[in-house]
């Protein structure tokens, strides 16, 4: 039994991995939450408790065994260095330099782990469920990949708002969007910051990423993020490249192998999935499969997952599984 | 002045005809509505007339110079054959065996015709109008393409249904959908009929309709079409790859001087075109141009239109202008 912290615990994130350390009965003794300024006092339900969220200090975290970061980038720069707790960062703050992890790809890189682990960006995570036992077949050699994001991915804020503001619409009632333009029923290229590639920040993770995770720094990708009117799962439209032949066949039934990945199609009904379906579910949904004839060895394919749970919480919380199986 | 008639009058593209053809003063003597027979007996204004909307029979067109028809595949193909006049026909119904025309790209084909054009399929259209003079230039050997469509590309009803849908879901209302999973806060795969290849019927038109506008059979396409929670404009992530090189700054020139195209991004403001921008607007919005490292000559570009006027009414009109030039 180990105490553990979760920072951000009023975020999107942060709310999930309290639900699931109660749903997957983590060896909790003690959990502590921490919040902004503006939330310190609120109580929020763990079993049978009410815990009081605090602020975070310096001393806060001293008895801590492991600590989730869910607070952004900005939150894990600042307080990861000074943690002496294990670390699980759901922020991009270090996934360069930590261990940056999917149980079901490459856990054996967890144990390079100097005290922080990184869970991957949500986008590369729901292409990289289905793409990772391709790559070990038939070696990925380049991905174009739209994506279809929801505004979870912003956090709980912006889930807010669009109802808020598609309320607002429907009604006819003007309404003070926090976006340059409207969300309700509107959509809009990845607003990350824009580098002069022309790429924004999200499309770069999905190239970073899914190198340093499939451990090929061969592998090309071209990403278009968007962000979609959906509450909180994403979809991938993917076109990968293989450089060795493959058939549909055998990719399925790689698929069916993979914890983690259900295949969620009928095409005798012209059904495949939508963000609808992997809502509050743990697995990433793909299919859609087609051999892409424009080009040799190409394959298309389809994935949606929720963005808070293997996009995000339940990613970190199966990495904080497993590390307290390493100590 | 002409005998014109609209057959659809009552859709969202033969409404959209209706109010182009008042607005770009299209020498009209005598408009004639049809409609199914549930609308007929209503009324529909045009200028200063009230026009009553009719049913279809072997007699209606004998008069009419030209007909625009909006209503759908089966009508095209039910009554188009029997139509002695001009026809200009938003379905895909014969968009095999008569010329389809956008008429920036190919006016020049117009001069084929026995009676019937096509207009093309809207995310065609969208994805074409700033592809056009690159492949002037620099010659497309394959595109990868994702689509972002709206509600309209479905019919009125569609749109209307997502509202009502939208807000049953934000009163927590049950609501009784036409679809087989929600739509409201939802997408989903474009859901035109399914081939054995696994592309839908609307994915396909990306291909054949691309070949046949550009007069390139060797031209590859792979598209994933996809059905968003938005009105009426379709948005559109391409990937193009060609056989010459180019550059970017010689692309946006390009752009600049093609009528019908708006180059709409500010890159120090990181925006870049919505489907709210684009909506009631004639033009397509382009823009996000990037180099794609991963290949050589590869393009990434984003662009926006309204699927009720370039994607589908103000071709049409356009169609007709150039017809009656003819005539």
């Amino acid at each position: 039994m180990k105490n553990i912290a979760i920072v951000g615990a009023t975020g999107a994130v942060g709310q999930e991995i309290l639900r699931l350390l109660q749903h997957r009965e983590f060896p909790v003794s003690r959990l502590r939450c921490f919040a902004s300024s503006r939330s310190v006092g609120k109580i929020v339900h763990f079993k049978s408790e009410e815990i009081a969220l605090e602020a975070l200090d310096e001393h806060s975290l001293k008895e801590t065994d492991l600590a989730f970061f869910a607070a952004g980038g900005t939150i894990s720069r600042e307080w990861i260095p000074r943690t002496k707790c294990l670390v699980v960062d759901s922020s991009s703050a270090f996934r360069e330099s930590a261990p940056l992890i999917i149980p079901e790809i490459n856990i054996h890189a967890l144990n390079t782990h100097r005290g922080v682990v990184s869970s991957p960006n949500c986008a590369a995570t729901i292409l990289l469920m289905p793409l990772f036992p391709l790559h070990r077949q038939y070696k990925v050699k380049r991905i174009v990949a739209s994506t279809f994001q929801a505004a979870s991915g912003a956090g709980a804020h912006l889930m807010e708002e669009l109802k808020k503001e598609t309320e607002a619409f429907l009604e006819s009632r003007p309404f003070s969007h926090s976006l340059p333009f409207p969300y309700a029923f509107n959509l809009f290229p990845h607003n990350s910051l824009l580098h002069p590639s022309g790429y924004v920040e999200e499309e770069r993770k999905m190239l970073y990423e899914t190198r340093k995770i499939l451990e090929d720094p061969e592998i090309q990708v071209s990403a278009t993020c968007v962000r979609v009117p959906v509450l909180r799962a994403h979809s991938i439209a993917a076109n990968v490249e293989f450089h060795k032949p493959f058939s549909l066949e055998a990719i399925y039934k790689a698929w069916a192998q993979v914890p983690g990945l259900k295949i969620f199609e009928d095409r005798s009904m012209n059904r495949f999935a939508t963000p609808f379906d992997a809502t509050g579910k743990d697995e990433i949904f793909c299919g859609r499969l087609r051999i892409d004839p424009s080009q040799p060895n190409t394959l298309e394919f389809w994935a949606v997952g929720d963005q808070l749970l293997k996009g995000a919480a339940l990613n970190a919380v199966q990495i904080a599984e497993q590390l307290l199986l390493f100590h």
